[in-house]
């Protein structure tokens, strides 16, 4: 995901003659938050959520492993939008199968979730809606979201339905979920919690939590280690780009990926030109 | 769906300003029945397919369910078509497991259904086939279905497979189904029942349904309340659009969604001043 | 997948006045093998693949079928790119669960299977990971498939997950898989099988294979019947091109599909004048 | 299931010394018909269904394929009674997704089909409910089959729930389901046909075929070739009878199963030896 | 299941001359809490566990269900033990996917939840595990289950899986599961809140809550109606017990079932001589 | 599965005055491979098989785990029979679905491998056969499974289905398996490779893996460290047996499970005890 399509769309004409003449450069996707975002950010979140737009999901994945956590990452999920980078910051909510008395004590208590959370969101949160992968109702639905998206919403994630996906496909921002469904909430299922742990596929997602979306699905990065993990990965990227273009240049596999000594070495002057 | 794309494109560059100036209206997305149906359509048909066209498909689930109907939405089936509203009536047939001695039976009777129901298609017809979620096997494919569109046919739905994908995307209909298969219905299934309830995915379709389809799935009108739904959800986008267009201002969503009676009466102001 | 987009569209605007004058005719699509493969593959393949380029693929599944091989489609995976024909030859593998004691032994005897494959991988090669449908794990990613692709590859199969889907989308091939991960193979899955017989959905694709792709599915054709196939199929499509010609013409289905012989002799007449 | 369990309960003591002596004769199992549907049936029915009881399903299964019905055998189900033979004659009924209109018109008509068929059913006959697999709703109970019992009924098939489970278990006759549930079939389900051609597992079953059940799954015969099947079966039963005592000598399986020419006409002697 | 097996039994024996005499008399299930949990219940819920001891779960569904819990029946687990009544009350907890911050959070406040609610049960209790549906680890096993045991624990409810199944299924109480699996609950899972509301399969179970279980499932009744649940279903049960008692006397099945005036006066005479 | 079916069932006596008195008592069961295989297995096997006939499962899955192999644990599949132990040496075969000519090639060149495994199996051996979860036909049958027991077959193990299952469940050994179906292998599948690597659910299975199942599931143990984990595995069972005999006394959790320094005191003193 970090060639360009042009570049690889010029592949088809010209890798025939490949073998003789390097003709192919890597131009790097330019992948950026959405402006209405991006303005409203704090700096750090600025920061951090510029390179985790631009960040390899595979190389974030080893080292989000390697802080030791395996299992976070999402894919059962579809997205609504096709080729689009998800990055932000979740908050959380949990809902359960429908029934009567708990319903009534907490919606006396105040208002149903998505309501709650559209309300409070932050510029870049993503929320994350815990619906047991119950597809029979849809959580929320598109009035509820465009309060999400004017107060600076950045994707949804949702282990169930959604409403109204036409118009949530229209939206500048992704959402994950199972399916569409045109009913409401209720009777299926209620909102019972907020901003608590959660389960989405077979992930734990807690409030706070950096998500990282494209189309293989959802990096999990947990707050304390966003950071170096971005920083990280951006460094471990580099080296997959030079890669990249050396097998473009028609050379074997073997010695380049993963790099035996003599292309650590060329990668470190390629690194070094590349930075002067 | 309906919120036309190019007033939220531009939302991605304006909202950063939401707080202080409203800058977004409301260009309801214009949808209609291809010329190629309506212009064949009788004039009660045209009147109400029109008016399905362009409704929210939440609001009708809505009264289908309030009129004793809450299993009537069919989300289980995959679309051909993204951003594609169908709107049209049921013609069923009942798909089973192949047996030589039925099928015998059957067809020394008359031609297989697929055939039958894309010859005696009327316009605005949407075939049903209920295969019982078979997906070894097309029950139908591509020159079968050209003499169903010349017909007038406005989509197909299909609890099993197709034949021919690449075709039947590139035709001017919507088609749902839960996988393509290359085959032939024989040797795996067989045609057994023409115009009778059948069950699509968990929905029962009687012939004369009015089928209502977009990314969400297909909401199943009895026919009898067809007209009622589709007047009244009108009137309920009516209200939607207007909340829309508040939380596009900025305002909070409590209070407006759902109305607090300040808010109904700002509606009843902007219901009365768009009338005139 | 045989009428041309443009063609369709233009009926959805004149078919209202279909049953008086046939407006429509007939652009067969111009299916191709991307330049930088064609270019590179032995003369009998350009002839060959190029036939299974502009094949129906119903067709040759029938013909398939009838030499004795009922059961080689697969429809249970997800393509990456819409409405693209793949046609290329099985190069397979086969990852089973890891297990440290067979990981050892079969990684120090050389480099692992994705690599191997993609640097020996012939002009026109489909590479075939069975990987028994697990999706917790990627069996590859976007560097190693750009050797493939350098090397003149035509597509890949995947009964499992792959790494940098954007990547892959943006390839100029097709990818069949059932889910992306960001997931290295390791630690849950190894490569253990190169070039030996594997089970992909429900149908066994062996080394040599010719495999022709689409958005039904993927059809498998055994090397020594591919040339007879694509022929006869060629031939099939002929046919069905006049019966898809004379339905939009607003003849009815009976007797024109299937043909009865006065149909069969318009036939017989209209490929003689074609073929002059 | 054609050994006796206590041959093969002292198998276990006495195998060890099998290649020296052949302790071990087979004694074929005894499986009747309860004695409250045998004394009620039919002549023909009396002397067709003993035989079914102690077919081999296997061969029977061999032997339908061979007539044309390679598709006729259901193992999706679960069965409540252990190591239990049903045979019977099938009485079909049809369960959709309920909806308030159909289900009115229906209902007005007659009694619901579980009453209906429990009070018209014939001795030997077994209840097919086709539910589409649904389990969410059961659709009897034990009162109802109660009737059926009393009437002489032999078995139950449901593709979906069944109410009443310990009752069920405690009756002399089997059931096959997929789950129980303790719900009425209102208001998720309704019954709609009665004696159609209906869809259990991926096999169709129509209005008196015989069934033949046991712990692999079902058999279902279509009643024209019942007979015939019966007959061949058990002679072909014989040959396994004599395989089978020959390998529990300690025979090779090469030659004795398939069986060479010197084999058969041990086999030959054998069986002329058991008649006289 | 209010139908002794002995009765049906020898129902086989003598139902073949059901028509003439009435030889069948109703035998009501004698069921009963074990003793070393009866001794040590509160009076208030010896008398309430006692009669849902008895009841008819169809009967108690129908009531739960009518007090507006239509979604609280649970059926997609499977029983260790067959035909066994399972009463008490609900203690929660919730598990998710193991992740390292969480994990070291939670356990360093205090012991992992199987073990806490082993050594906290009350008598009559029942754990009841939310675990999402995983089965790739057993969320507790033999050993802990042994001081619930001895605490007066009454039955286990796992959506997801249990370790030392063999041992569990020797205990004299009920558990329903998804699966079994030998590992520990770490690295997969992790024990997260406790007495919450929870999900099992589709229904919310909340700490209190009384459960009913057999073998269709398990039915949730919340505290507050139980005993109005419990005393309504045992009169419907005596009406039932009727209707068996005529159909097993070979009445027809209409006008007993559902009973029509006549019916209904004879069992009120019934009842009335059955209580002097 | 370590504690004695009579002192669980005294238990329910009993338990009600545990406070006071500790009345029961650990009776370890006696789980021995049956006579005639024991008797015919080589010392060594002997020695081993004995252990793990006796061993916690639970255990032995930590032993092999932190050996390395944390993927090694079967629990897809059912059993035929409840509560039994199966110990033996796995002797591997693949399916996979049919094809003419892989199928003509196979069949030319020896016998199909269900025969071939059945003929050279070695006793305590346990076929395994990997046929994909494919479950519309069985990989092989009763009069087949007779040769193997006569041989000393100690269990089958088959990611897919088998025929004869009463045949196979009076057999005195275990099968484990996804469904049954009277179906031949042919024409869905065929046999392929012998003694290779295979996948069982999600474990990876190679000829002369050591395999203990029960009602949980199956531990594949690599070959090499069988015996270490047996011996290992065994004393932590001691310590378990303990551990319980203080919960069955009313013990706390706390403190004994897992031991606190004072309970493992009193361990060493009770192993010592009995060791004298």
């Amino acid at each position: 995901m970090r060639l360009a399509m042009s570049v690889l769309g010029s592949l088809a004409v010209s890798v025939g003659v490949l073998a003789q003449t390097p003709p192919l450069k890597l131009d790097p996707v330019e992948r950026q938050m959405p402006a209405y975002i991006q303005e409203r950010l704090t700096a750090a979140d600025r920061v951090l959520f510029d390179k985790l737009m631009r960040v390899g999901i595979e190389s974030a994945w080893s080292l989000v492993t390697a802080e030791g956590y395996p299992q976070n990452f999402i894919n059962e999920l579809t997205q609504l939008k096709p080729n689009y980078r998800m990055v932000g910051r979740a908050r959380t909510m949990r809902y359960l199968p429908n029934r009567k008395d708990v319903r009534e004590k907490l919606y006396a208590a105040g208002p149903q979730l998505n309501y709650k959370s559209a309300e409070e969101a932050q510029p870049g949160d993503i929320l994350v809606f815990d619906a047991g992968g119950e597809t029979r109702a849809g959580v929320s639905g598109g009035v509820t979201t465009i309060r999400f998206l004017v107060r600076g919403g950045a994707g949804m994630v949702i282990d169930g339905a959604m409403r109204d996906i036409p118009e949530l496909e229209a939206m500048p921002m992704q959402t994950y979920m199972r399916r569409g469904h045109a009913s409401s909430v209720s009777p299926i299922m209620m909102s019972v919690d907020y901003q608590v742990p959660v389960r989405i596929g077979s992930v734990t997602v807690i409030p706070g939590d950096i998500l990282v979306g494209d189309s293989q699905g959802i990096l999990v990065i947990p707050a304390e280690i966003a950071a170096k993990v971005a920083d990280t990965a951006l460094e471990h990227d580099e080296q997959e780009e030079f890669q990249r273009e050396l097998l473009l240049q028609g050379e074997s596999i073997y010695g380049v990926y993963p790099m035996n000594p003599a292309t650590r070495k060329r990668f470190e002057e390629y690194r070094k030109k590349k930075r002067n």
